[in-house]
């Protein structure tokens, strides 16, 4: 039995707890935010934690256990249990992919901290509801992503440069964008950058490091945002001896609307 | 004996009544608003109301008279009578430029409505409060101003393309300008445009059609904003019997703080 999109982020949750809901979560229960997950054992969150305070562009926390071990997280949404509320989760050893599970109760510890980041999936949405077309929904691949050279600060075993994500759009639109985008500083906020690529150490815009290219019409400008794969690359060169993930695409979907994630 | 820059708008509007300051009003009175001026008969002040309602980025006003005929406007300062106050007016007849004048009660009829629009002194302030450059201060020299081809609506006998002002700068700047700007609808907004001149009809960002060419430096980009002339090429275009504006830099310095135009 198919899921219903406009479901509502609790009942979605409770599908993906009885493993009734195991694919992705791209444009189910429109208005409502969804996170990129990471969970860290105690002695690597403490550092994690203070990276995304150092770089909350690329690492907006819009929530967290309340205390090590804590694997409900009430302020997100109701009844929500990290261990079993994402469709697919990553895991990982030493910064490697081990696995792919619908469930970690089994990898669960009583020392994880888990955080939920913002994802561009909330500015997306206020984008679209202006009328600013997005080019990688439109040709319906996932957003091209490029490391680029500007440097992330460091924290601990934590560090990275920034990762950024790319969608082009005529001047006039960029210039809403960044309007619109300024609003929401808690799902990366404003662009980092427009229009050159190599500025920012990016050496070929046709051939992104994660994600799909897009089109890029005659007269358009590529706008590049900062993106949640940047704590994903400090992860790894962290190397946490365990580490779990959402895999790509499988959100948390929270009871927050996007449109109080605006400031303004 | 010289005007100190620091005078409040009450004494400086004093002194310019007096004729002991005949100058421009750049860099007097920081923290208050300066505004372009335009003053017309009633029966094109309704259309050029019109105008300026239709085409509020270039033709922003912040103030006018309350009747045809009131030199007075309480609203926009302490005694401020727009007969005397402002320390150059041009007088137009049919579009064209009869003479400069330091007063025109002479000038004034019974039938006569006077418009004060917002300029770019006050968002300059901002962003330079903000840490950046703009380029024409530094180099002291005009804005550069540019015809474009991005239409005005039109009303009655008003009718123009869009001039705009251009400062060059970094990419990273750019995007903080569009925020900062955003704030002040009331002194142009947000920039109309960054980036390729040609997009907008520009054909030598070299060449201004006003002001002076500044330098562009490697790395930087032009950003465009709508610009208080518009109203003035419309006004041309018009060719009323009579007109009166400010002469160029000599504007109405008003008791309305700068940081007051934010909307936010």
């Amino acid at each position: 039995m198919s899921t219903p999109k406009s479901i509502s982020p609790f009942e979605l949750r409770q599908r993906i707890r009885r493993g009734e809901h195991t694919g992705n979560t791209s444009g189910y229960c429109p208005g409502y935010v969804q996170g990129n997950l990471a969970i860290l054992p105690k002695a690597y969150a403490d550092e994690f934690l203070m990276f995304c305070q150092l770089n909350p562009k690329p690492c907006p926390i819009i929530g967290l256990s309340s205390r090590p071990g804590e694997y409900r997280l009430p302020d997100l949404g109701q009844d929500v249990d990290i261990r079993t509320d994402v469709p697919r989760y990553r895991v990982f050893a030493n910064g490697e992919v081990q696995t792919e599970v619908t469930d970690i109760k089994e990898y669960w510890q009583d020392d994880m901290v888990a955080f939920l980041l913002g994802c561009s999936f909330s500015f997306e949405e206020a984008l679209i509801a202006d009328g600013i077309e997005i080019r990688n929904i439109t040709e319906g691949v996932n957003v091209p992503m490029y490391r680029t050279n500007i440097p992330c600060r460091s924290a601990g075993r934590f560090s990275s440069t920034t990762v950024v994500s790319m969608r082009p759009m005529k001047t006039a639109d960029a210039i809403r964008a960044i309007q619109i985008c300024s609003r929401f500083p808690s799902v990366h906020g404003a662009p980092l950058h427009f229009g050159n690529p190599a500025e920012i150490g990016i050496r070929d815009i046709n051939a992104p490091e994660f994600g799909d290219p897009v089109t890029i019409n005659e007269g358009e400008v590529p706008v590049f945002w900062a993106c949640g794969v940047t704590p994903q690359v400090a992860i790894e060169a962290a190397k946490p001896p365990i580490c779990i993930t959402h895999a790509g695409g499988h959100m948390l979907v929270t009871d927050l609307s996007n449109s109080r994630m605006a400031i303004l």
